[in-house]
Formats: structure tokens, C-alpha cells, sequence
């Protein structure tokens, strides 16, 4: 049985200024420890490495999130635009509060290490034996079911999960918002009450009134600039490097029975591949940096060594470079191994790409990777149709390779590394 | 010897916009193991429980105090008053960036609780065999014994100490700005531009022309507002109240030889008392959660229950009365006890309190608790004489007594409680 | 009868980011002559010539009472608290957005010189043959009377008129914002949020929740900081006396049958003291400007000086001064007469003042002065009787006596002056 | 002689925070009558009949540009660049405050009116007989001709041109920000802080640092986007076009030796084309705003009709259409006259464009509308070469067409046109 709180509360909130909780189930699922262990996992990984204030926790993203889209639902519940099955309202809020509830520690690296999936995570946490799944289950028997169908995208409703997940969706818009505020960058201030006023549930999805292309035109543009200043800027690119060969190198020495002087529950289970439900609610951040700062004094130099990198923020350089084939990738990682260094350990390639809004040029109109504008004669049109800027940016493929190396050892290898490979990687020398 | 670096460094900072940093020698000290610890150290301790935004490090601090210095040693000499000794330029620098390198763990709590004092270790740090040592000495051998001396306020020059500790240093104004903006509360919001330009060297303190009257004011009602809406926030208090109560139980078990399932270094060093500089430095926030994470499961209940309560925030209630005495508190411990509570952890009162603006009646005009303003026929006023504002609020003791308990045992216990005890605490229990 | 409009319509606002128009009638008021006229009025009258970012207009203010007002009822209709008479909705929005319909240009000062109340045209214009009253008549024949009721204080509901006018009403919330906004300090930034939320309609009133209470402490202090910064800046009551001055001088000189070069509708009738409502409404910033500016080419000394000061931000010079008695002041006008001066255009003797909070000790309940808390047993309180620090700046009167004069004519006459007049002024010639 | 002030003043400001005048010569020119008068020219034109907050005037404009000067000039003498003549500072100071001077009220649509020129009428205000001719020749007696020279593009030292204008000017960078404070949308706000640390003085020009690439990629598109939501906005249009017709209107009449009720000096010296500077320095919004008031009352009904909306506020509509060619254009005015409407009054077609950035493809480095990066290696490379966004939005050309039209005289005419002109213009007649 569902009761709205006699008195709303409030969160106070940098971003959204207040988060209104209006609904007993939403203020008690706020309430688990499954939620609550969301205030030890980072929003932004490792980017606080690279901008200080970005310290902010996926707890205080999500009641963004949750926020957002009860703001969207409240504006068509009184509008009332006959589209939107009212009869939804709670089950998309909780998916929009839930969403994220499955994120490790870490969680872009500790996925990208040991093949995890935070939706499977989330769930798992909505369907096992955890306080989410009593305190759903007690508001209606089928609620983590449906719940979790809105994060698996199998839910019956499609404008639920549109509104959940698109590329206009309350996830995108908390984030971009969020993430500015909290690196002080300014790229990401985007207009959210005219885009959330501009929203229209229409047939099976949540489109935009055409008034509202410059708007959302602007909200592409952000998104874009973040992408390039904030998440794949390279400095947070090295630390994750460094966090995933970490994981590597531990995860390497575990299976070789390695006597690891600091090891507590549930790392070892993390290594075998077999976390529960109930340990997995126990990997947080806390518990990955205690280990990397106990690690710093293991036998194991090369884990030593890591763990003091990222502890002590002593990062990996990088050169950018242009292009760069497969058989080069072979030839520096020999080179580095005959001069003594580690050809996996010591060299990493990357290259970062988004695309700032990849449409599908689909005909099917359900396509949820499209936004979607109404005209005044209800014509739908997808937006890149409309807007020059958007067609022009969307194409846009950019990035560019990055080698990414430890300067002090590849100094000291210098002599006896080939001419061609250390000029690849000069540049990265005079680098900071 | 000092090399300025060629090119400025930035750090992209929210509330400051840039930080920026011209002398290698700084650069060098922010990336010591020591500073990067700060990193790991939240500037509100468990404030973040309360205002879910407040995750910021006393790293982004401490590069806080260090810029707003900056600024005013740069306007000292740009306008080139003559009381500043411009050779002092970097010792204040350096105190400044590493004034709160010695904070622990939750420092407030953890100070109570184990004696413990944050300036001490802040010198211990400066003087011992640290990475900041090292880089302080090959600066100057002088060097750590300098900026150690502007901490604990025994440094020959009396202008260095009040630039960097007085009512209206840099550390407070960073303070009041960061806090504001993390929390996300409005009440922090002081005109530091202003301030900063209406500052002069004098003599042997920085006092305030007069015409900047105003802007002090607000930057007191400012830190009056934030004292009251966040620092000593009851849910705030309750959170600490709980963290001192782990710190308490875990010494005592540990004493009476209790066979903890986790327990690693320097957590028996911190219990015994005798923490070394490199086990201090090994003292972070991640190792205090992980280690109330694992406690979560020890055997003993009580122990097992207070870290459960404050890592799920399950926290205690409060009544808040005007006034109690002695002879009543021992009413109610005894109450508690017979109706099956602890009479000691299961109630805490707490009495908090402080001043907006303390300023000290003395006859000294060196009193360094003082504001001074300074007329244009040099005059030197200490600003309660002046300001009307100030003068009324600057005997407000303000607060009333809170008394802390879990709910959910009073509520067992309640039936078995005198009536006058559960009249005292009902409020509360209406509360949430 | 009363049509809601299909789409709400939306005005960007700096301030409250959109105004959201949802009623015909409150549309139609919008864009008549009358309000339209409110452009040409600026909010803060000379004040630009002090914070040259004051352009701001009353029409932008009205919008932003209106909208603080339609939040506040949107609120009490959603919560459903029975003490609001739903019926009244309509009434209060119209005299929310047109209270400050009947300002004139540089309203203070125009009042002041001409003994008018712009409160009285306010009503003249509702009940008189206008598009407003036209339009509000459409909605209903009682609906001049109403609104007028609310404005002059004898409508029949009080919680309308309290609604409206009241030490924390949406008007004081609105320009406390607004100024702080457009002048650039950031003095007057309050957490409007918090403060919407914890108003409740009680009985005649509208009452502040106790937990508000420091959001209104805020609020007050807020207002103090704008009173003395801002409103009562001395640079801006020197425009105003010299604005005043002109109209004195004008008036004098169309008495005296002066041949103006530039005389225009409708101000002989301003000069005469029987303008009718259509000529009232004529009467803009514009027209006075342009006038003045005309005027700096006439052949009265006096005026054309006086004309040219304001135009061309040539203000008085002013001296601060603790106290000053009537004889004293007769003796300096004499002494000025004996220097070849004008005794009163010349000198001008100003005493600003002001209360931060200035409850009335009257036992009635029910007056409108007071800030009134609500806490959980339904008590009512005065603030002032709750908080320490409303308390003790209630009282505070504070302000001193300012001289202002025309520096250049005083340099002039300067040897002809008794020095202890001299002396009096003499700080101000060092004054800038 | 040039005397640097003692202390210096400062201007409060909503953008910059603080104006600082550190010259004796800057605060002598702010306070001319020349400068002054530019408090009563709206910086935006008729914006603020879109955007209620947009009534800043170009004084805060000028003030503003003057500023973002001083900072870049002053980041260029801290480091020491070479390439920067220390000895143009004044110049380049004062051409930046005052290359605004010469603008008239309303300036864009009365230079179209009356084939005027902002800038020819700064040179003659800058050579004529003016306080600031005065004060700028008793600094230096060449001065009027070097700051006019820096204004017409003549100046000798090309980097001081470059300086004050060019696509990344101190001119653009302070509209950007201010046009977005006072009108409320968010899309101008750019990181001018990174922008200016990241100009450099090389040979002739002002170049970026590479590593400032995005910060311009993002200056570029909140060009591009406040372009397309603020000044080319359909409404802001509409009343630009009453404000033209209504000039052409007087001209024609004054032309006819129509008997004007209210016609004071300057206007009759505007309507001939033979201003003097002293005239046009009589010149300003509010005698502007004054005439069309008073000419609401004239005989000619045209001219009372064009004043009435121009004042109240009664704008055209507006219809939108892809394209059109100029024998339609006439088949439409020939309709309209049969019609009973007027041909050319009553229609206003209007192609609005602009190019976010406009490069010119020309060989020429020297092209002071390019914006070139420095990198490492010290290539100078145009912007559009190295990033992708830029390149992609440069060429685009938006901008449909529209038609203006009275709406209430088309209703009234509505059956007499035929159908295909009313079908044309008939979504105009459903929209707002």
C-alpha cells in the first residue's frame, strides 16, 4: 500500500537546490544501507585526481536524478497530457532513484578489470535478499520485477523506459549539471527548466516541442564539451590506467597463490569471479583505497610501485599522437621489454571517442538513441533533421591515440630504447 | 634556492575558479604523499551524513587558503605598503598551503576521543622524516623549523602569524565559501574580493581599512549563519556523537585484549596512543570506513551496532531542551539503566555553542583575536566599537542542550522508563 | 469569467529564471499601456548613478512579485491547508503584480517634492478609466474594488492583504533579490526556496513554520546589509537631493511664470498639483530626463547647474558627522548666505535611517508589522521573541548626519567661511 | 602628463565583480558628459521589450570592455611577453572605454534610418570640441588622434587594433557575459578567466595558446547560440522594424513640413542629416522614448498608430517561411494595397543570419578576423584547421525568413486578400 508522507522533506541540494521526497517508499529506500553505500562510491571515478573538487558521490546523483524526473512527471501529471500513464508515476521514480544502486567502486575500471555489468548489479540488488527488494515488495508483491524490467529494458510500458533512458533522459541532465558544478568547470550549465518544460509524452516516448530545439541544441553542445574536458581528459585516462593495472597485477599474484599481507573480505571472492549479492554491497571505494595504500608495503614491487602511483598521485605521462597501427604497438612493446621495462605494464594505448549525439539514422520511430521534435502540426522529427548545429556536430569522430608511460622508468631506460620510439614519445618528456 | 616556474600552473578550483601556483617550491609540497593524504581527509568530517553534497577534501581546502594568501601577499606588493616584509612571502605561502596537513580522520571526533591534536601533528609532520621535510629543508635548512614556528605561533615575525591565523584569515574565508558552495547553502556567501582589497599590513598585524566595515560585518553574520545551519547541525552532532562512541568501544575492547576479526595497522598504534609520524600519515577516512564496515560483523553487539548505525546512517534522535542540571542527567542515566538501556551510550547530551564574533576586551591591541579597522587619520578601532551589528551580536550565546539517543531502544525500553524521563525525550520521539 | 490560458506562457527572468503566466486576465493586465509603462521606470531610481548595473525596471520587479506570490498560492493549493480562501486566488495575483503601478519616475524623490503617494495612484488607476480597470471589470464588476481593497488595506479577507503586504512579503522578497542582482552585491541573496516552503496560512495570516526560522534571520539580516549598502548609499541620496532640488526649482520658477524653453504636457500639471489619471500615466523617466537634459540650457542659473549636476554625475560632496542640533544647522545656512552661497540649495542635511526588523511590542495578534513563527504545539511567536539575533539588531538605529554640498562652490567661497563651518565640512573636501 | 592615482577606484559590477581605474586619465574620461551620456543608451536596443532584465546601457558595456583590457594587458606586462609595447597600455585603455562613445540611441535601428555610423560619430567625438578631446589632449597632445586612429583601423602598431578588435576582443567577451546576465539565459556564459591566461601578444596580433582551444570552441558556440536566441529574436526584430518605420514615418512628415505638436532640438538637425557633435550629444534614449510618447497625441495617424505599439508594446507578428523571391515579395505588397492596407508600412520582411565564426579563407595571416593558435612549437595554425567543432559550425548560414505584419489591421482586411497571400501569412494568425 502506498502513502505519500503527511509533510514532504527536503534534501538540500547544490545542484537542484532542494530534492522533494513526497512518497514514504521513495524516503525508505533512500533509508537502506543498499543506497546509503552509494555515498561511498565517486560519481566520477578518478577524475577527482585531475579536478579536486570532484569528490561527489553517486549517492547525491542519483536523488538528482530521481529529483529530475519527479519534476517531469509532476509537470505532465498537471499539464495533463493524456500520454503519460499516470498509473507509472511510482515505478519510474524508483527506477530513476535505483538506477545507479548497482555501481562498484571505481566503477568504469573495477567493470572494465573483471567483466562486471553494474545494470546486472542493480538487478541483482532489486531482486535478491537485500532491504530494496522487502521495501519494494512490501508497496506491491510485483514491484522489483517491474522495477528491475525498467533497468533491463524489457518493461512493458516503452515511454517508462524512454523517460528513464534516452539521450534527454534525467541521468544525462543530473550528470552534466552535477559534474560541472562539482569541478567548477562551467561547460555544463545547460537551461534544465525550459528543456524539462519543453517535454511532451507522446505515443510511446517523451519527445521535445519544437520551441525547444535551441534548448536542447545547447544541452548537445555541453554534453560534447564535457565529454572533451572533463571525462576522457588524459590525466584521468592515466589514473584509471594505473587503478586497472592494479587490479591486473593483484588479481595475477591472487590466482598465484601470492601471500598478500593485507587481504579482507570480499576482495578474494572479487578475484574468483564470485561475489554474492551480499558482498558485492560491500566492495566500496573506502575498502579499495585502504587496500592500495596496505599494498604500497607488499612484497610484490611491481604492485608496490602501482599502488604508490595512485595513492600518491604520481600518474603516468602520455604523448597524443595521430594514428598508430598494431604492428608499431608491437615494435614499441618489444623495444621497451629489450631496454627493461614491462611491455604491457609499462605502456598503454588509448583512444578516447564519444559522439557528442550519435543518432541512428533508423526508420524504425522507436529508436530510443533519437531525440525526437513535435512541431505544431504534430509532425515528429528527428533533431539532426532540424538543426544544423546538431547535424554538424554529430558526425564528429574526434580523439586522438595517447601513450601513456612512466616517466621516471622510461628515463632511466632512455639509452637503450630505439631512436624512433623514444622520439614517438618525447614530446610526452617535456610534458607535464 | 627558489626557482619560479616558468610557466604558472592551475588548478581548476569551484569556488576560487583558478588556483595558481608560480613557485616550484609549492608545486613540489602538493604533490608530497603527505599532502595527496589530504585527498582522503573530508573537510566536514561527518557532515556529508547531513548536507550530502559536503564530500569535499581538506585538500581542495588547504590549496583554498593557500590561493586567498596568495592574493593578499600579491596586493601587498603590488601596492607596496611597507609593513609587509616582503622576504616573508614564502614561509607564509608555505604555512598557509600546510597549516591542516596534521588533520586525521574525522579529525573533530578522533581528537576527542584519543587526545589527540591536529597543530601538533601538523608541526610533527613539518619537522619529521616526511617528503615535505625534505623539500622544505632543500629549500632552506631553515625552512621547516620556520613555517613550524608561524603554526604554533611562536614565529619571530607577529604579521606572518596573524596573515595566516587571525578572525578573518584565509583559512576562514576559504572555509565559509567552500562550505557553502559543497553543502550548497547560501549563507557563506561573503564578498571575498572586497574583503581582500580592504586589507593592510600595519605594523605587526593585517587590520582592515575602514571603508570595508560592511563587508566585514557580513562575513560575520555569515560565519554566524554557517555556524548554526551547518557546523552544528543536530543530525551533524549525532553522527559525531555515534563516531566517538565507536572510537570509545573499539579502545575498550581493544584494551580488554578483544580478538577483533579485522584489525590492521596503525589501528593498534592509535588505541595504545602511540601513533608514529609515518603510522599517522597512514590514518585516512577509507581506513576508518572500512574498518566500521568490517566491524558491522564482530562479535560484540555493541560495537557491531554503532558502526551499523553510522554506516547505514541509522542515527540517534534528539530532544532539545532549554536547560538541565547535573543532578538530572544522573536522574536519567539511572533511569536508563534500569529499564535495560546503557546508561552511557545510549544517551549523550551535548551542549554546542559559539560565538560569532569573540573578540577580546583586553587592553592589548595585539590581542590577536581582534579585527581591527583603520580609520583614514590611521586610527585603529577594534570593530565592535564601530559597528553596530557587530557589537549586538557579539555576546550572542546562543544553543540549547540536545539529548541524543536511539529510537528504536527507547521505544523497546519505553514502558519500563519513569513517566518524567519519556515527558523529557517525547518530543523527540515525534521527531524525525 | 475567468479563463485559464491553454499553454502557460513564460517570461525569462534573471531573477526567478522564468515568470509563468497562467491566467488570461493576468495576461491581459501585462501587456496594457499602464503596465507597460512600469518599463520606464526604473526599480531603484538614482541608485544607477551609484551601481551603474541598477537599470533594472519597476516592470521587471511587478513580474517578479506577481510570480513569488503565484508560488506561494500554487503551494498552500497543493498542500490543501484550509486557512487559505482558495477563491481569493485571482484577487492576489492582480494586486501582487499591480502594486506598484501608480510609482512615478524617481518615485521617491518626485513623492517627496510634490506630496504625492504613488499607493493612491495605484488606485486611481485601478478604479479610473483605464485598460486595467477595463480588464479587470471583464473578469468581474466587483474586481477594481477588490484589488483596490487589497492595496489600500480595507479588503474584507486580511490574509489577502497580508498576503500581500507584510515584513516578509513576496514585494521585499522580490527586490532584496532583485537588487542584489542588478546592483552586483551579494548582499542580498536569501534562500527564497526554504522561505516559500515554510510559509503556512494560520487563521488571518500568513505565518512562518519555526523550523524557517533561520532562513528568515537570513532574510533579515539581508535586508540590513541592502538597507546600508545599497538603499541608503550616500552617493545616492546626494543624487536624489540634487533630483529633488530641480523639482523644487522648476516648481519655484512656474510659479514665478518663468519662460521655459522646453514645457510639455503633462508638466504644469505636475507643477500645478492637479494631474488627472491620464496625464499621470504620461509621466515617465524618459520625460524627466529629457526634460532635465533640455533644461541644462535655460536661462535660470540655478536650475541649468542643477540639471546639468545630474546629468552629468556632478553630485553634492558630502561630511559625516555624529550630531548636529537645529541652531547649529541655522547658523551654517546663515554663514553660507554670508559667503555669497545659497542658505538652502547649497547645503542639504540628511539622516538616514532604518530598522532591520521593526516589530511593534502591541499585544494585538494581529499586526501586520510582526514576523509571526508557528511552532509544532500551534504556537505563535514573535521572531524576535525566538531568535537571539533578531533580537538584537531590532533595536539598532543606526545612521549619521550627512552634509552634502556642491564641492566646487564651496572651494570658491572657501576663505569667506567662519572656520568652525569650515572644519565641520572640511573632511569632505578630502573626500572623493 | 599622466598620473596614476593613488589608491584606486573601483565600480561595482554584476559581471566583473569590480571595475578597476588605476590612471588618473580613465577616471577623468568616465566622468566626461560624453561618457555619462552613455547611461541613456540601452545596451541591447530594443531587447528589453523580450527580454524584460535587458535594460543595461552601454556604459556598463564600456566599462566592462575597458576592464577585460586592463586584465589582458596587465597578464601581458607580468610576464613579460615581448611582443606587447608597453608603451601603448593608455592607448589601448582608453580606445577600449570609449569605442562605444559615438553610438546613438536605439543605434542599430537608427543608423539604418538616418545611414549613420557609431564609429564615424567616436572619431568625430573623440576630434571635436568635447571634455574628452580635452582631457585626452592634456595627457598628450597626439592622443585624440591615436586613440581615434585605434578606432578607424589606421593606428600604426597593429597589435593594438588587433587588440580592441578582433573575433576574440575584449568588445565580444563582455557582451557575451553581460547580454546573458541581464537578459537571464545562460547560454553566454563562457570561462573568460582561461580564455584571457590563455592570449598571448605575438608579432602583430593576440593569439591563443593551443591548450585554450576548447575554451574558444565553447566562447564560439555561446556566440552561435546567443546569436540565435537573443539578438536575432523574431520579437526583438519586430519592434527594431516599428522603431525604423516610425523614424521614416517622422522624416517623411517633417520632410512634408507636418505640423508637429512636440519637436525639439536635435530632432529637426536629425531629420535634415546635418547633426553637429554637440547635437548629437543631445542625443539619447529618453528624448527618443519622450517624442514617441508625446507623438502618440500627433494628427498623422500613421505616425500615432506606430508610436502607440512601439510604447504599449502592440508589436507586428510575425510569419516564417524557408524562402521567398522578390516577385512574390511584390505580389504580396500589391495584394496588401488593394487590400486597403498600406504596401510597405504594413509588411517588413526580414532575413536574419549571422556566422558563428566567419573565417576568411583568405592567404593572409595577418587577417585580423581569424582566431590563430599557438602551439608548442610555436606554428601558428587558424582555429577551424585544428578543431573539428569549429570547422563544422562555421559555414553554417541558418535563418529562414519572416514576414511582420499589424495583426489587427490583417484581421480586418482579411477577406479582401487573396488567398494565397493569406494562407502565406496564416500560421502568423494562430501564433503569439
Amino acid at each position: 500500500m502506498h502513502l505519500p508522507i503527511t509533510e514532504e522533506k527536503v534534501f538540500k541540494d547544490p545542484v537542484h537546490n532542494y530534492v522533494h521526497v513526497q512518497d514514504d517508499l521513495i524516503w525508505r529506500l533512500i533509508n537502506t544501507p543498499e543506497f546509503q553505500r552509494l555515498r561511498r562510491v565517486r560519481q566520477l571515478g578518478t577524475s577527482y585526481l585531475t579536478f579536486h573538487g570532484a569528490e561527489h558521490s553517486r549517492f547525491s546523483h542519483s536523488l538528482g536524478v530521481y529529483e529530475i524526473t519527479r519534476k517531469i512527471i509532476s509537470q505532465f501529471e498537471r499539464s495533463g497530457y493524456p500520454d503519460w500513464p499516470k498509473e507509472e508515476r511510482l515505478v519510474a521514480l524508483c527506477a530513476a532513484l535505483l538506477h545507479d544502486v548497482g555501481h562498484g567502486p571505481f566503477s568504469h575500471s573495477i567493470e572494465e578489470a573483471f567483466q562486471m555489468n553494474h545494470e546486472d548489479w542493480t538487478c541483482k540488488i532489486l531482486l535478491g535478499d537485500t532491504c530494496i527488494n522487502e521495501i519494494l515488495r512490501s508497496h506491491d508483491p510485483k514491484f522489483p520485477d517491474k522495477v528491475a524490467a525498467v533497468i533491463d529494458k524489457t518493461y512493458e510500458k516503452p515511454i517508462v523506459m524512454n523517460l528513464v533512458t534516452s539521450p534527454l533522459d534525467a541521468d544525462r541532465m543530473d550528470y552534466l549539471l552535477r559534474d560541472a558544478y562539482y569541478t567548477g568547470v562551467n561547460y555544463g550549465t545547460i537551461d534544465i527548466d525550459r528543456i524539462l518544460r519543453m517535454l511532451r509524452p507522446y505515443r510511446d516516448r517523451v519527445v521535445v516541442k519544437e520551441s525547444g530545439m535551441h534548448a536542447v541544441e545547447d544541452y548537445l553542445m555541453s554534453r560534447y564539451q564535457m565529454y572533451w574536458q572533463v571525462y576522457f581528459h588524459p590525466v584521468t585516462r592515466s589514473s584509471e590506467i594505473i587503478l586497472r593495472q592494479i587490479f591486473r597485477r593483484a588479481k595475477e599474484l591472487f590466482e598465484q597463490s601470492f601471500d598478500f599481507a593485507f587481504m579482507v573480505d570480499p576482495l578474494p571472492s572479487l578475484f574468483e569471479g564470485n561475489l554474492t549479492v551480499s558482498q558485492y554491497l560491500r566492495l566500496d571505494e573506502a575498502l579499495i583505497q585502504t587496500a592500495f595504500l596496505q599494498w604500497t608495503t607488499e612484497e610484490d614491487e611491481l604492485l608496490r610501485d602501482l599502488c604508490s602511483r595512485f595513492m600518491h598521485r604520481r600518474l603516468y605521462k602520455y604523448a597524443e599522437i595521430d594514428t598508430i597501427d598494431l604492428h608499431t604497438i608491437d615494435s614499441i612493446r618489444q623495444a621497451f621489454e629489450h631496454a627493461g621495462l614491462h611491455p604491457e605494464y609499462d605502456l598503454e594505448i588509448d583512444f578516447p571517442t564519444d559522439l557528442p549525439y550519435d543518432e541512428f539514422h533508423s526508420d524504425s520511430p522507436a529508436s530510443d538513441k533519437q531525440i525526437l521534435l513535435l512541431d505544431r502540426y504534430d509532425r515528429l522529427r528527428e533533431i539532426s533533421e532540424v538543426s544544423d548545429i546538431v547535424r554538424s556536430i554529430s558526425g564528429i569522430q574526434r580523439g586522438r591515440y595517447h601513450l601513456y608511460y612512466p616517466e621516471d622508468k622510461l628515463k632511466k631506460a632512455w639509452t637503450n630504447l630505439p631512436k624512433e620510439v623514444a622520439d614517438l614519445l618525447a614530446p610526452g618528456l617535456q610534458h607535464d
